[in-house]
């Protein structure tokens, strides 16, 4: 994944993770460094990995981490080059260290980092409202322009070309050429993913950005939230309406078109050249094929094949829905 | 209730209302002070009630009001000590009545009273953003922050440890400790509650308040009205995604988790640990109990009883939803 | 249609505008001055038309326009007086011709006209907050106020009495008597109308404006597009709530009331005394008739007539609804 804002803080000792997490190891031999947190697949053997979950134990067999957090149930799943750090609760554990890796991807607090962008260095470059504000490790191509009273926070690339309207907060975000955003949006924030803990949830990192490419259109009022452990991507030549929200790690092809007030929960993927009519909601974690087209107020819970045509709550054929509505 | 910000500028003779009303009453004797309008349960002897609907007959029969608006079917019901004032409308009159002992709970205009933070005390106690603006009757306790353009509007009481991000309108609100509120909220306006009268309708008052607890965090984009004639709530550890609408009266249980895009009509109760799924509505004046799921996308018509997990439109048990749409 | 904020860069002769489409005409006598580029029916002897589905052939028959984009399918249909000029798609040329003659009506870049009201005309006339900034070509009436930061931009007439609150920006509109806008509103932004193209979406000109006749109220968050060849319209005293979206070209009769949430897609046209239930959609080129209620979380997709109340997705008679849930 693309990580170009959020700096790792590591390497850290195995034994200041161990003890941030109030934990001894008998059997740790000597006090590696450990270079940062990732998933079972991705981990070499500088990393520390996670294993939560039964249905993961395939590939927990075969990583290369040195160390995994898991549970007792779990543990022997782990190959022997894997030491396990056994806890609690999997995911909050995973979730406090990655926030020693990465401190600056939980806290979304306002940037205040920014100055007024006539005291900047874009102030011949860019085209731009009153009341402008840009933060720090911004980049703004040719040809561009920025709206009234919008605020381009911290760890933002503005590719050419790209017309960004008034009252938008945008922050964590990669926007290539020829993109128009309206107004009102808030774009890059971290998305609604923590860990429910009676009286206190626990947020989790959001390492992942925003990726816009090429020639989008975002409407006015709409969200998009950056990734966890991978980015949000909205493809090339494509529109979103008005009033639309696009959850964290969810990823768009090209050339889809998306009509007002549609919701798109974590982490579903959306095929190239779809269409998607207006109030319409993906559930998360699901895969919509190539030129799918979704019926305005359809629900979607389910997968749906490439050149699919469906409508309803729950989605299905849209023939069958026409035909079940007709009787 | 609570009611700390919207100031009774009662009492008023009993003949100044009437007179307001374009009535006269004969068999009145005296020219009583009427201290505040309530309803029939609230009132003691110095104020005004209203009784508009045959369902509310029993507790008429028990009021302790010594004027009551009502109609000419209705008054019979009334206990001796309690005089009818009879109207052609009750409601309408009780709006008129009600904006004469509270004037400031109709307007929602723009606060005229708000000056820059740098002049105002906070300057030193808040770290804030640029543009934040700061109405009057307001209290910020310490180690907060206030992101850029935010409009903290005349009566608002924030706690300690709280992060309120950029381009927010809050008014008439009181929010506890560590609560974030994210981007582009508006939080305190009047609810959507008037009388529909041809070619000019009556607003009525709106003399609640928004109360966030501890903990909650309010997603980019949402918007939560304020009570009128009770308040709205968000309990302790409640988190709201993006784009939620939250409507008057509507008071929300602790720990429950709210995705994007719902929408809760007024003077719904949430209980506490409700999860409720992307886009789902819930309709005015129900009962949702504790532990309940609401699937994404549900439509909630009827009241759900403690730990019932429901979806649909309208929504009904899970396993029956699931059932019916897979055969 | 009115449309007084769009100036007409005509007249073009016909060789200008053929050359712009890469054609030439052999039968081309003497080069016409076009006026303008109208519908079918609205086309007088100095104006360029387009006919581009067999539907309009009555309507093409009679067409007093002495051009007219079609394709070689159609073109026989036209009378003799009407030159075709036969092009790959009828509806990308007309919009490409449109931008010439409308070039102001593509482009939502945001507005650079605009100057801090306290420098312009009404610093004396409006009560205004904090940073409110104002285009070109604005009329506002007397007793108006406007909200801190909000951007009245370019091409808006605001009536009498009229409040608006903060966070709104609002172009190419005319707002007659005693409106009120809350606050983070969008309105009058071109619609969510283009040409899909691949790679690279052509958007289509919005010579419409967005009216709001007297008394209205429009929610927290909401978003009212412009139409595209005919106005957007909120009829007198109606009132919408939170977070609403109405696409272009849709048409709302008087004393309608919309509760949250709700959007209208692009060229419905709702009647007068309707009640819509937060979170319902409608969808697009519908007509509503009169009195109609239509339930929370409807989702309409047939035109219903006058007098109706339905709810469901699709929206059928509440009974029937009801009835059918009750089983």
């Amino acid at each position: 994944m693309l990580n170009p804002f959020f700096k790792n803080h590591g390497p850290f000792k195995i034994s200041e993770i161990l003890k941030f997490l109030n934990l001894k190891l008998d059997n740790l031999k000597k006090d590696n460094d450990i270079k940062d947190i990732k998933d079972l697949q991705s981990s070499s053997s500088s990393d520390l990995t996670f294993f939560h979950s039964k249905k993961y134990k395939d590939i927990a067999k075969e990583t290369k981490a040195s160390f995994c957090l898991t549970t007792e149930m779990l543990k022997s799943e782990l190959p022997k080059s894997c030491i396990p750090i056994v806890v609690d609760n999997v995911l909050v554990s995973t979730s406090k260290i990655t926030s020693i890796f990465y401190p600056n991807a939980i806290n979304d607090d306002f940037d205040d980092t920014v100055i007024p962008i006539k005291d900047s260095n874009f102030k011949e470059k860019v085209k731009y409202g009153k009341n402008v504000l840009i933060g720090k490790n911004v980049l703004i191509g040719s040809d561009c322009k920025i709206g009234h009273n919008t605020i381009i926070e911290k760890n933002v690339v503005i590719g050419d070309k790209c017309a960004i309207g008034s009252n938008n907060i945008i922050r964590n975000t990669h926007i290539k050429n020829c993109v128009k955003i309206l107004d009102n949006c808030v774009i890059g924030k971290h998305g609604f993913g923590f860990f429910p803990i009676k009286n206190n949830n626990i947020r989790y990192p959001h390492i992942g950005i925003v990726l816009i490419e090429d020639n989008c259109e975002i409407g006015c009022g709409s969200t998009i939230d950056r990734g966890s452990m991978s980015n949000t991507v909205i493809g090339k030549n494509t529109y979103l309406d008005n009033q639309i929200h696009i959850a964290h790690n969810v990823k768009i092809g090209e050339n889809t078109i998306i009509a007002g007030q549609v919701g798109i929960a974590g982490s579903s993927i959306i095929g190239k050249n779809v269409k998607i009519g207006g109030q319409a909601g993906i559930s998360g974690h699901l895969k919509i094929g190539n030129n799918v087209e979704i019926g305005g107020g359809s629900g979607v819970i389910r997968n749906i094949a490439d050149n699919s045509k469906v409508m309803g709550y729950p989605a299905k054929n849209l023939r069958e829905f026409l035909r079940d509505n007709n009787k």
